[in-house]
Order: C-alpha cells, then structure tokens, then sequence
C-alpha cells in the first residue's frame, strides 16, 4: 500500500518494481534480464521506447542499464576489473563509433563524502584533449580513441549557478561530440547503496541526484548524447520513514495479536494514508539524507572502479572483452 | 511510551530528557539552566555527583554543560564570537589554573564530511609546545598562556589502534597536564543536530561518538582531567525510525478516525512494543547515519567557533568577558 | 647586470623595479606611492595609460595596485583585517557603482598547495546568485550588495580545456557584469613570497600564474571588466639560479681578492652574459617551483584574507573605511 | 670542486657518490650493484658494515636499498606493479620471518603536497590489527600474514611535540615487532627527484626528510627493527645554488673566452669557496624547497606503488617474485 506513495528514486530499475506490483507488463517498455553468475554481475537493461512507457515509468525515453554487483562494495581487486570492463563495454554502446571527442562531467560536492563520486571519478581520468592540442592528435591518440576533457562544476551553494548554465557553456565553448556525467544517486532502498551502477542515454533529470538538480543535462537541452553514469551513495531520510511504515504493516500482520491494528492500517484509503506519511515526515528530513558510516572507503573505491571503466571505454572500449 | 525504547544518545541533555518524563528530579542530578535571550544562548548545567545519579542517568559522575545556539547552524559572525567565548569561560573553568600543558585530540574520520569536526578544529589551533621547547617558555607564552600539543589519532579502520592506545602513549610521552578531546556525537533528535554543544569533565565514553569508540578516554584511565567537546552531528538511522514510530502515535492520537488504532499501538505492552521496534530496524540502519545535506557548511563554521574558543582559553580563557 | 635578464614576474612593481635601473620615468606611466605606517601596508598603484608604457613595462594598458604587507605572512588578526578592508576598498574602486552581478573565478590547481590560493578564497566567499534566482532580489541583498556566482574551473592537466574556454563559456552563459579572477603569482624575488597583494583592472595574461596560462583573460577577451587579484607564493626555480648569480657578482666585488674575477664577470658583454645564464638553467628547472615549507599555513591565512576583502567588497565595499 | 661542500642528502646513494668523487674504495662500506634493463630498475645496495663506514658515508650502519626506475614518474601500470613487487621483496628481507606485528608511520605534512607522500601511502594501506583483535587471528590473516597497523602523526608544526615522541608512546603502548616509516626526502640533485626510491632499516636520522626530523627514529631508540622507505620529491632550495656554481665553472671551463675565470674559480682555496657559497645562500632559501609542478600527479602514483608494495610484503612478501 504505502509503496505508492511517492518516494523519489533515481533508478530505473526501482522505478519499474514499483511499477509491476500492479501490472507484469508495461506497453514501451523492454527489460532484459542477464546474470553472470561467475562474475556475480546481474545486468538489467531497461528500455523505455514510447512517451507512453515514459509517463507509466516516470522516466524519459531511453536505454537504462543496471549493474548490480555485490561485490562492489568489499575490496575485491579482480572483481572491480571485470566491473570496469562492462562499464567500459556499455558506455562504448551508447556513445557509438562516431564520437572523437567527450566531456565528462563529475556532479556532485567533493566535501560531502557520499556526494564526491563525480569529483573523484574525474580525478583518476587519463585527460587527453589538451595534449591533442599541443602535440597533434596522431601522437597522442591511438586509433579510435577520444579526445577526453573533464569538468567538475560544483554544486550550487558553492558557484550560485545551476550545473546546467555551467555545463551548457562549456558544451558551446569547446564543442565535444558526447558528454559523460557522473552523479551520486539517491535510491529508495537501502539495499541497493554503493553495488549499483546504473548507465543511461537519457541523462539526468531535475531532482535526481543527492544535491538534487533542478535542471536536466540531457541531449534535448545539449543537442549532443548524453550519457549519465550514477551510483547510489545515499537514502533520503525520508526514506527510511517510509520504509519503515511497510515494515511495521508487514510486523502487524504477522503477529496475531496486532493483525488487527495492521488490517486496519491498511485499510486506511489512500488520502488518509498519505496525510499519515506526510505527517510523519518532518520538514527537518527533507535536507538530510542517510548513508554507511565506512562511505568513504566506498567512494574511494567505487570512483576508481568507475573511472577505469571510462579510461577502457574512452581508449579502445568498443573492442573490450 | 516508545522513548523508554533505548536510544544511544551522548547529551546527557538528552538524557535527562528521557528520564524527565517519568519522575523530575533525581537524587545526586542537579541541573542549572539559564538563558541569554540577547545573545540567544541557553545553557544547562547538569552536575552527577553520586554512582546512583550516574545510574539513573546512564552517564558518569561529571560536569555536563550544554549549550544550545539556534544560530550556531547559520553563518552570523558576531553570534559565533560569543559563543567562542562561552566556550573559552566553560572550558577555562573545567580545566582550572594549575594546568601547564594541555593535548588537544580531534578525534573522528576527516575523510567523513560529518565526523571531521575533530580533526578540524586542531587544524585551526594555535599550537604552541614545541616553540617553548626551543624558545623557551618565557618568550613564546605570557602569563598565564597554556602549552599546547595536538594530535589528529583518526579511527580504528584507518589506524588498526584503538584510539585510547594511541592517546594513552602519547600522554605517557609527552606528559601534559589535561587531554582536551574533540568529538562529532550522534543525537538523538535531529532537532538538536549542530546547534548544540556539549562541554564536560566526564571525558569520552565507549560506544559514545560518531564513530562508536569501544574503549573511553577519561581521567581515571588516563590519570589527568580529560575534557569533551562535543557537538551532534549526525542522527543514527536507528533513530529515526524511532521518531517515525513516536509521531506515528502521536498522529494517529490526534485524528480522530485514527484515534481507536492509535490508542491500539498505545496499549501494546511494553514486550510488544519492543519486539515491534526491533523488527522495525533493519541491520542495515545499525551502519548508518542521517546528516544535513549542508553539512559541509556546518562542519567548517563549528570547527572554527569551537577552536577559536579554546584559543582563547588557552591563551587567557579564565579572564574572559 | 644580469638583472636585465629576461626573468619572468608577474607583478608590475617587479616590472617597473627593473626597467627603473635604467631610467627613473617611462612616458605613459604614472606611479604612486603611500604609506600607512601604522598598519604597516605600502601601496603602490602603477598606471600604464598608453601602448607605449605598456610596451616599456611589459605589462598591458591598465591599472596595477599592489599592497605590501610583511604583516601578511604572519597570524595576526588585526592586521589581516586591515587588509581585507584595503582590498576591499580598490576592489570595490575598481568595480564601479553600477556592477550587479559578479562571477569569481578561481584560478589554480587545489591539489597543489602553493597554486591552491584562488581555489581556496572561492571556499570561503558569500555566493548569494542563487539564492536571489530562488527568493528575490530584495528579500536576499542589501541596497548595492552584488549577487555573486563562483567557479574553480582546475588546470589544464586535470581539465583538458585552457581556463579561458571554461570561463568563457560559463560568462556568455550566465552573463555576470564582471569577473573577478583570483591566482597564485610567481613572483621574481623571494623577497615578496606571500606578503604582496597585487589588484589590477588589466586581467590575467598569458604566461602569468603558477600554471602559467597559455591564454589571457581580460576585458578584451570577455567583453566585461576583469579585476585580477595575485598574490606571489612561489618563484620560478629559474630565478634562484639569476639571483645567485647577481648575489655571486656582489660577493666577488666585495671581496678584495676576488674582485678581480667579479670584475671580469661583470664586463663579459650582453651575449655572453646571457649564454652563460641559458647554460646554468637546467631544463628540468623551468618544471620547477620554489616555495616555503610552512606554505599549507601561508595559503590558509592568506585566502581567507583575501575572501574577507571580496565579501566587503561585494556587500557594501564602496563605502567601506 | 664545489662538490664537496656539505649539502643535505638523504640518499646513501648520493652520500657514497660524493665521496667517490676523491677515493673510490671506502672501508666498512660494500656496494652492489644490479641492473633489470628491461624492468628498467636499477638496483644499488650500500651496506654500511662499520663506524668508519659510517663516518666516511655521514650515515649510521645499516643496509640501503635504492631502486632508481625512470618510469616511477611515468602513467605506466605495468612498470609500477613490477616496482611494487620489487619494494616488497626487500621490505620482506629486511622484516624477516619473525615479524607478527607491523607499525606504519606515514610521516610528512599533508597539507603540502610534496611531504604529503607519508600520509597518502597510509591511506591505500590494508589495515588489519584491529580486525585480528575482534575476530581473531584465525579469520582474518593467512599464513605468515602481518597484523598492521598505521599512524599519520602530523608535524610538528601541527602537533607541537617530536614524530619520536608519538612514535614511541605508541610503540611502548601497542607493541609491534617493527616499525615501517614512510617519508618524503630532500635530494641534492633534481636529476634523482621522484624516481629514486630509498629502502632501509638504518631508520630516519635527525635533519632528514622534506620537514627535517629533530630527532631519529631507529632500532637504537624504538628497540624494535625500524625500515624507512623514502622518495626524493623535493631538492632543497640551497641545492639549486650550488648546482648553479657547479654548473657555471663547468660553463667558464668549456667556453675559451671564460676559461681564465673558471680557473680562478676553481683556484679558489676550500676556505675561500666555502665562504663565497655562505654568501650565495640568502637565510631565506633555507626555508624553501624545489619541486615539480606536476608533484600532485607525482605523489598519487608513488603513494599508490609503495602502499601495493607493502600491502604484498605484508600479506606474503617474502614469496614474492
């Protein structure tokens, strides 16, 4: 019951789960179910291809890739390669052959910790434009390699202006074929947090992402593709009220004695329920979010694990694995 | 009802509090509240003098000073220099005026925007010790002036040492006369978070602290007085799902459609109710935190009001104001 | 002699110090000298009015204030108080009334502590663009007060993009009345390391700055008024090796029997000169830099100093003293 | 000639070249030397053996390892795995079979780039004394696997006591079988800057290191074995003054116009010489150091190379290889 009320989640694959409680099959929308048990990788491909997919899902058209890997949150070298090398694979898909040049953006607060994905990511990207500048693109690049620049913009209360305006300019000024934005993601469940990497064509959207942007960058508003690589790093507090709403409903009817409270909670109609939930939400929430105590390691470990995925796409990924 | 439920907090504010709603007053608690209106600061004193106050309050036999700032969590200059001073007289006070040499310890993870309260403020010390040692006292210090050293220990999963070891060798090193240390603390209301701070001769208490110390840092197990500052931060997950369930009844108690369930809840018995809040709590949340999302902000503001204050009290704090 | 050997500097006092040797006035220059002794600040504002001083100096057409401060280097509050209202008062001269919107961009590298001043004074700068976007002219300034954006746009090497492409980008797009552009200086002489302050409406120009930018950016470039605020903190491991030299030529006259072989060096010829310079600077040395080891304090103090100049500057700064 | 006046080196590799110079057999002292062309690692092992050696060498008895690898200061992955490897193998030699327990101390100021390698190699450490103390060393270690762990103590310019100090009251306190110290070192020649690497267990003596130790950190004083790892990531700046001179007489030597006066010169008696360097060097250069612009990229890589180093030496170095 609760679970429709909105919570904001910024993957698509939470968004489709929500959605399939009701009805199994959406019309416009494929999903594609892979799972690689050795790795310990399972691949949900999301494609959202009608407007009509897009209302049921609340997402804009495109592709949306999901790894989950539970792996990537425990120091597993050998196992964060294998990550890197499909990251580099389906981002090598969406931007396609022809693209010579990419501005990858890295969203987020570098002093938040869960909110430094993007900053970091860029910190450990090998960074080519400038020297194909100087030196001339044959002895920098190799064949079928791209020319690589990086931005991190910072968040608002830090510039006092929208990512968009800054990412817009730069998009005019130095002309890349494709930008690349890494955000750190809010999801709905804390079971996902720091082993989901979600890849799309279809950007970012506003009030996706911790800091919440009230813009989109996506190829409608850039004219060049867009592809958005996003982690889940944190929980809105508010979250964790809701989910606890579920969890006491399922408590109640699983104990006899206060199965009775639990169907009365749940025959609450749907108005009522959501004054319940708003009330229990205090405005104090809204701005604090939830995240594990150890986010640094994973920040670390994540952000290294994702920028080798775009080094090997950037270089020659196309032709990996 | 549900406040019995035990909820870490390290304020001994908080819990008075809890105590509070069943019976006032305590043998062996005296409490001492004033109120500046002008400067907007109020101040409880709680004092523990007997084993049985301490029992009563979860808290050992110690000096807690408390002082809360509603502007503390917004950047007002002039409102951060008074509290500086506040800070400089209580601490001044604890440490009295035989204390020669003082070890100032930031104790949390800097790499944890929420828990670098610590580290920060020793980044912003005037230290002072090792000037004396080559200059000698009369010409660094004036009268009166303290020697001051610092150590950033970070935590266990950086260092493999508990941070008491760390302290107490380097005490036994360096023999000062008072360890003053500087912790981020996990509230129990996020009402309270970063507009509180509390100062106490008691020292730092296992399971106490953002990052859950198992071993206490105090003047029995150190053999000189150990004063802590320490301001809230962050709200363990746990706790808010607590709150939810609180306002849960206290919601329910006031709609009148709802008020036959709400009264339901209430009548659970004590077992019940415990049973339903631990099911309540996924094992998840026990590894999580909530924290403003501005905590960056919040973080560098604190750090520079508490080290101002303890520059002053170092330098002259007893004469203040 | 040797003095005249091309070394680069960034300031315009150094400029004019060394063309000075040869002759007291250059035509289309005007110098100005104050002193306030009782604040210890020596300010000297160079005005080059024509091609022809900017061709003498080297430096293009504009104004250049530079305040120095041995205070500067030192942690005294008071004094760096002093300043930030000096800095505050030729920013705000410089600027102009009619200036609504100001975009601060921070030049530098912040991984690199003597190039992370610019980087460092955008963390502590009031940033009020947003907010008025949000709540309105009126409810978020004071009378005059400028909504001000920022950007740290990094260095080439973590970017790919020359600075002036970024801000470029960012100022067509959000369209400021003016930039401000914050940069670490190499300066000629150890001497001025983080003690000179240098104000100036001509802009940063190619070649300047620790990073040494390959493209100005300046009023011309822009299209808006560019104010330049430098402060030295390193030199060029090149100009230790031109300073010894001139100190050797010193030494040699000032020994009676050396004086002899100073004599000789002092009269090989202009070519000569120079080939023996070219032969003394080692080509891993133009990769170099020098600066002081306590540069992490240095830079703290100095960027916060700065910081506190620009918010006067931008609340009310015109009316400031 | 200028050669044997007395500049800072931390390298035994440097201290034996100088001697060399005047005789090129030293009792006491052996060297060997290894070349890896197509590692391209080059190996020198200097074994102090008796006082004399040590006074010849102006360094204490002990073994000194140096690895000179020009590709240290390159991106290239597979170069600096294979210098892990090696750092590994002779950290396990110089440790022993004995060893259960490891203390890493990261020495040098993190706020300052250069001197931020100590801290950085800290940070990529696997930590695992606590782990062992909660699980037991069963769970947690392999076979012949160390227990480490690790401390960033700051310097004294941040703590206001001696590195000894903290070292050795957490020594005393946690009891490990040996000490591994990590230190940014001061070389004479920007030649060796960032690709030389020292490994020793003759520990860190007094005037060594970017921020130069006070007092040593040894077997002699700890009483347990003390290896220290260092890199050369600064040349102090007094050295550029006396490459300069050597540089020039060299310069007079060649050209035919100038070679009476590098004779001269190089006639002047020790006395003489020594007094005109005294001149050369402002009081100034001794508080500043040389370094290279990239030294942020620098430190990334050396950090991360030396950490996977000990991380292998740790868990099974000595069958490495």
């Amino acid at each position: 019951m609760i679970g429709t009320f909105q919570v904001r989640t910024d993957l698509a694959l939470e968004a489709r789960e929500s959605y399939e409680e009701d009805d199994a099959r959406i019309r416009g929308v494929k999903i594609q179910e892979t799972e690689d048990p050795e790795k310990e990788i399972y691949t949900t491909v999301v494609k959202i291809e009608t407007e009509n997919g897009a209302r049921a899902m609340g997402k804009p058209v495109g592709t949306y890739i999901t790894l989950e890997a539970p792996n990537l949150s425990v120091p597993d070298e050998g196992c964060h390669r294998e990550i890197s090398r499909e990251i580099a694979r389906h981002v090598g898909d969406l931007l396609g052959e022809g693209t010579g040049g990419v501005l990858v953006v890295g969203l987020g607060n570098r002093e938040v910790t869960p909110d430094a994905l993007g900053p970091e990511v860029v910190n450990h990207l090998r960074i080519t434009r400038h020297m194909i500048r100087e030196f001339g693109r044959a002895s920098v690049l190799q064949e079928g390699e791209k020319s690589v620049s990086a931005i991190v913009p910072g968040v608002m209360a830090q510039t006092g202006m929208e990512t968009l305006e800054i990412v817009k300019g730069i998009v005019k000024q130095t002309e890349p074929d494709a930008v690349v934005v890494i955000d750190a993601l809010a999801a709905r469940s804390t079971r996902r947090l720091n082993r989901t990497i979600q890849i799309t064509d279809a950007g970012i959207h506003p009030g996706s992402g911790v800091g919440n942007h009230r813009e989109g960058i996506s190829r409608e508003i850039l004219g060049i593709p867009v592809i958005a690589i996003g982690v889940p790093t944190v929980v809105d507090a508010a979250t964790i009220v809701n989910d606890t709403m579920e969890t006491l409903v399922e408590a109640l009817d699983r104990s006899d004695e206060m199965k009775k409270l639990g169907g009365m909670l749940g025959n609450l109609d749907r108005a009522e329920k959501y004054q319940l939930i708003q009330e229990l939400i205090s405005p104090h929430l809204n701005t604090m979010f939830v995240t594990p105590k150890d986010i640094d390691d994973t920040i670390r470990r994540l952000s290294f694990t994702i920028s080798e995925g775009l080094n090997l796409a950037f270089s020659s990924g196309e032709k990996q694995e």
